[in-house]
Formats: structure tokens, C-alpha cells, sequence
């Protein structure tokens, strides 16, 4: 049997065709049609599964499942998009429009963040564990844990929010309207916010240099390739990041103590540079010192794709 | 069948004998015998658990279990304690041994907290609930997490430590090492610590005067009834002490979503007026806006026993 998953973005649809075997045998994208009217992205959505099982020679009752990823909040029960806002989706009944579609398969829906930490719990780096949490730091910061092989999506099925702990009691204003959240402090906006500040106090820095005054160039990848350059401004702006972060983590393994904690979103591109300083932080700090491994996700940009397109192997 | 629960603490050995509905129907307790040689603390509690079985007339066969709850770290695997500071108990098999007095029934052991937590969920504020998180405020801050009916320990059984999240990045230093865990904040320690250095700063406040000059004098009771008569500096550690205490909470309602929490240990004597606060805090900040049921622990002082002599029915 195949699977498809999609994951939807507010810039792009990405969709693709998965074998028995779990590969990603075809993919095809298309830009996301704006927020005015979610219907809109219904109709790319269902144009890019039928391309798939076209290009892919492979009739719908062959599918086992078809899966949806959403930057977003879920109503597991009523089977809803609660709120992503980045897609206009307000109370959405993404999964009825899709299976009204393809009435011959089963439609399963999961927020990004579970998705990706799905795909890397199949075919990637959490393969071989029973718990691995994934956190992708990107423009917020996503949590998705495998907990004894199965997705964990809340006690009440509210979801799993790792971003949203609170870090820096009474700290950083978070998009969630609480403050000091570890969103407000390891998400790539969080590090440009204080890049930004600090170029802007510290005009003579490497990294204030670099933007010109244009502050929309500063980005995750200019302060670190400044660090790396030994300025004073962007070692700082790294340290202080990769502490928060050291911290996040080890908060995660005081609660959960995962086998395996993987770290992805574009934040994570650093690699190595990124990690160590963060291992080391758990090393010291976190309150089991036999904790998770500490590894850099493996999936990348697949990542939501792929785990939609395996939804159905835990719900089926 | 009968079961036996023991609470080891570092002032008090509790045992307690429960019948087949769960009902602790008799209860004998001894000193802990200093902390010089573990072998003392054992002698007594075979000792308990022989007046049990006599007194309550019950024939080691018609146990089905015996339950130890300690409060320190655990290998599940070898049945040993790691670390329980306050009875020193280090590396030490406490199993083995109690096994080796009753080798016709099986012994288990647990966390303190953790056991606690599982009396919540068989007897007392979790009853019909998949869910539940027991946060205790003492000492320190412990945390005992039911999920899906089962007794959590970890993804690596190391443990579920709730109190050792960073709550203040860079703050109070914590017991544990790490600075500005939820323990170093939510604590009776950390009430007491902010308290003692509000009375040192402000003479002329209640909790100052009430003290007379004797620090030892102040605890969680006094802040919270001088908080109720309106004397500015106990309001303000009130309320600081209930933000905290919120936002933590919130913190485990955002990466755990339980159905219900619940509040115990010496602080949460205050009843509503300590919870009345920290609902609203939940209620205003939390990420998940359906959120957990926020109330006070059920068991009380008999949580670790009836916990640890339920047990058995978890592992059995």
C-alpha cells in the first residue's frame, strides 16, 4: 500500500507519494493560495493528490491513508483545524474537505511539529527508540514527542506545546501573549530580535556591519558566521542563545527524559556549532545525567510530508 | 488480597495495611533511625510490616504486594535507590533486603511523589481521570505524573522531575545544582527564603514583628496569614509566590495537558486562597485555554503509603 502526506505552510503546499517501504517516491508543491478563502487551498490540495496518483501510477484504493500536516491547533475529535493563523484556518474542517475528495481513504490530520516528529520516529533519527522529542526552532519553537511509540498529543488532546514552558519568568512578550516562553527565547525571531538590538546599540559590530542598516539582513545564519568570526556582539548573541536553549533542553529532560532529543527548524543549519555548547549545557545542568542523546534531526525539510504521509500507521 | 505500603522519610517510617478496596485499615509508625547505617531503617520496617500482618491478623500469603516509597531517585532496573539524601540511602537495594524478610510476596518501589501521584489516582483527586499531575509543594517540589493510567517514569525510567523545569533562567540557585528550577521558586524553602529577607528588609512588616527577631519563626502559614490582613510585604510575597507558582503550572499544562492537577504538600494547607491565584493565572496565560481542573491533592499524609501499597497494582 502507499500513503500520501501533505503539509501545508504558509508559503507552500508540499505533497507527496510514500511506498510500503516508507520512501518519499514523488513529490510535487504549489504556492499556498493566500488566506482570503480556505476553500482555495482545498482545491490546490486536491489538484496535487490527484497529480500524485496520476504521475505516480497508483489508483486511490492502493492508498492507505492520506495524511495532513498544519502549522496549527487541532480538534482531534471533531476532526478540525482550531486555529492556523498563518493559513486563515479558523475552525476549519480540513479532513471533510479532503475526504469528500477521496470518500475511498482514510484522511488524518496532526499539527507540523508531531508530524515531523513522527517522520523522524519512522525513518529517521529516532529510529531504534521508544520516546524522542523533537524541538525545530524556526520562526516559533515546535515540540513533537514519541512517547512510547505513539505520538502524544496531550492528556486532554489539547496538543503538545514544548515551546510554550515558561523559561524567563516575566520575560519576553511570547506570541501566545504570556511572557518569558521558550519561544520568546530560542525561536530563530527571538535571536534576530536580540541580534538586531544589539547591532543597533553596537553600530562598530560585525554584525551591524554586515546589515549596512538594513536590519532585515540580520538572521540566525549572519550572527553565528559572526561568532565563528570572534565578534564580541555575536559571541554574546550565541552564548546567551545556546544557554536558553542548553536550559529548554534540560528542562525537557527533567519532565520527559526522551532517549533522544533531535533539534531541527532552520536555526538548527549551524549544525555542531549549535549543539555542542547545548550538550555541554545539559551535561552540567540537567537533572538525570544519564539523559537523551542530543542530535541534530535528521528529516529536514521532508519532515512534514513524510510524517503525514504515516499518520495512518498510528491511527489506522 | 491485603497489600502493605511504606513511606520511608527522613524523620518517619509510615506503613500502612490495605484490604482489597483499597482502604488502608490499619497504620503503624516508627522513627527513622538516623541515617548512619541503611541496615537500621530496615530492621524497622520489617519490624512494621510484622506488626501489620499480626495485628491486622493477615497471613503473609493473603498480600499480594509490598510498596516502598522514598523520596530520592530510583533504578528500576535494579531495583535500587540511587540517591535519597535525607535517609542515606545511596546505591542501596532496599528491595533485596525487604525482599529477603518476605520472599512470599513481591516488593516494589517508587519515588515518593510518584507514589503519591498513584494514590491520587486509585483513591483520591484522579478518580475517573486517564491523567493527572500531583504537584507537591514542600521541602522541595516534587511531581508524580499518572499518563493514560499508568504511572510515568520517564522515556529512560530515570524519573519525573516537575520541580528541576527552568522557571527563572539565571535565577535562584537550586538544591539540584541548576539555578532557577521551579523548585527554587515554588518551594516551602523558597517561600521561607523570600519571606526571612522581606522581614530582614522590612522591620517594621507583620511577618518581621511576628518573627520577633527569630527567622526560624517564619514559614508558608505565617506569610499567607499575614497576607490575609493585608500587610503589604507578605501581599507582595503572596503574589509573587502565586505567579510563580502559575506560571508553572501553566508550563505543565502546555507540554503534558492533564486532565487534572492537583496541589499538595505543606504550602497547599492554604487552600483556595493559594489556588484562587493560580487558577487565574492558568485561566489567563496558559497556552491551552480548555485546560486541566486545578485542585488540591485528596490523600494528604496518607498519599506515599496508600500509593506505595498500590503498587502492585501497576507492576504485578
Amino acid at each position: 500500500m502507499y500513503s500520501i502526506g501533505i503539509d501545508i505552510g504558509g508559503s507552500k503546499i508540499a505533497a507527496g507519494l510514500l511506498n510500503e517501504e516508507k520512501n518519499l517516491i514523488l513529490k510535487r508543491s504549489a504556492p499556498f493560495p493566500g488566506t482570503d478563502d480556505p476553500e482555495c487551498s482545498i482545491a490546490v490540495m486536491n489538484h496535487l493528490i490527484d497529480a500524485l496518483l496520476t504521475e505516480g501510477g497508483v489508483r486511490i484504493q492502493d492508498v492507505a491513508g492520506i495524511g495532513l500536516a498544519v502549522p496549527g491547533s487541532i480538534d482531534y475529535e471533531k476532526n478540525l483545524v482550531v486555529h492556523a493563523y498563518n493559513l486563515g484556518y479558523h475552525s476549519f474542517p480540513l479532513v471533510a474537505r479532503i475526504q469528500a475528495h477521496c470518500p475511498d481513504t482514510q484522511v488524518f490530520i496532526e499539527n507540523d511539529a508531531n508530524a515531523a516528529a513522527l517522520a523522524e520516529y519512522y525513518c529517521g533519527a529516532f529510529r531504534g527508540y521508544a520516546t524522542g522529542l523533537l524541538i525545530t526552532l524556526g520562526t516559533g519553537v515546535g515540540g513533537g514527542l514519541v512517547l512510547n511509540h505513539r505520538l502524544f498529543v496531550g492528556g486532554k488532546k489539547n496538543g503538545f506545546e514544548f515551546g510554550h514552558i515558561t523559561l524567563v519568568y516575566g520575560g519576553e512578550l511570547c506570541t501566545c501573549g504570556h511572557r518569558g516562553c521558550i519561544e520568546a527565547y530560542c525561536s530563530a525571531t527571538a535571536l534576530i530580535r536580540d541580534a538586531r538590538r544589539a547591532a543597533a546599540a553596537h553600530p562598530e559590530s560585525r554584525i551591524a556591519q554586515a546589515a549596512a542598516g538594513d536590519e532585515s539582513k540580520i538572521d540566525a545564519k549572519l550572527v553565528f558566521d559572526c561568532a565563528k568570526a570572534g565578534d564580541e556582539q555575536a559571541v554574546r548573541l550565541y552564548e546567551a542563545y545556546t544557554g536558553y536553549l542548553g536550559a529548554a533542553v534540560s528542562s525537557a529532560i527533567a519532565v520527559l527524559d526522551p532517549e533522544i532529543i533531535a533539534i531541527g527548524g532552520g536555526v538548527s543549519n549551524a549544525g555542531n556549532f549549535l549543539l555542542d555548547p547545548v550538550r555541554a549545557y545539559a551535561k552540567e545542568y540537567a537533572f538525570f545525567k544519564q539523559h537523551a542523546k542530543i542530535v541534530l534531526a535528521d528529516m529536514r525539510n521532508d519532515a512534514g510530508v513524510v510524517g503525514a504521509g504515516l499518520l495512518h500507521l498510528q491511527r489506522g
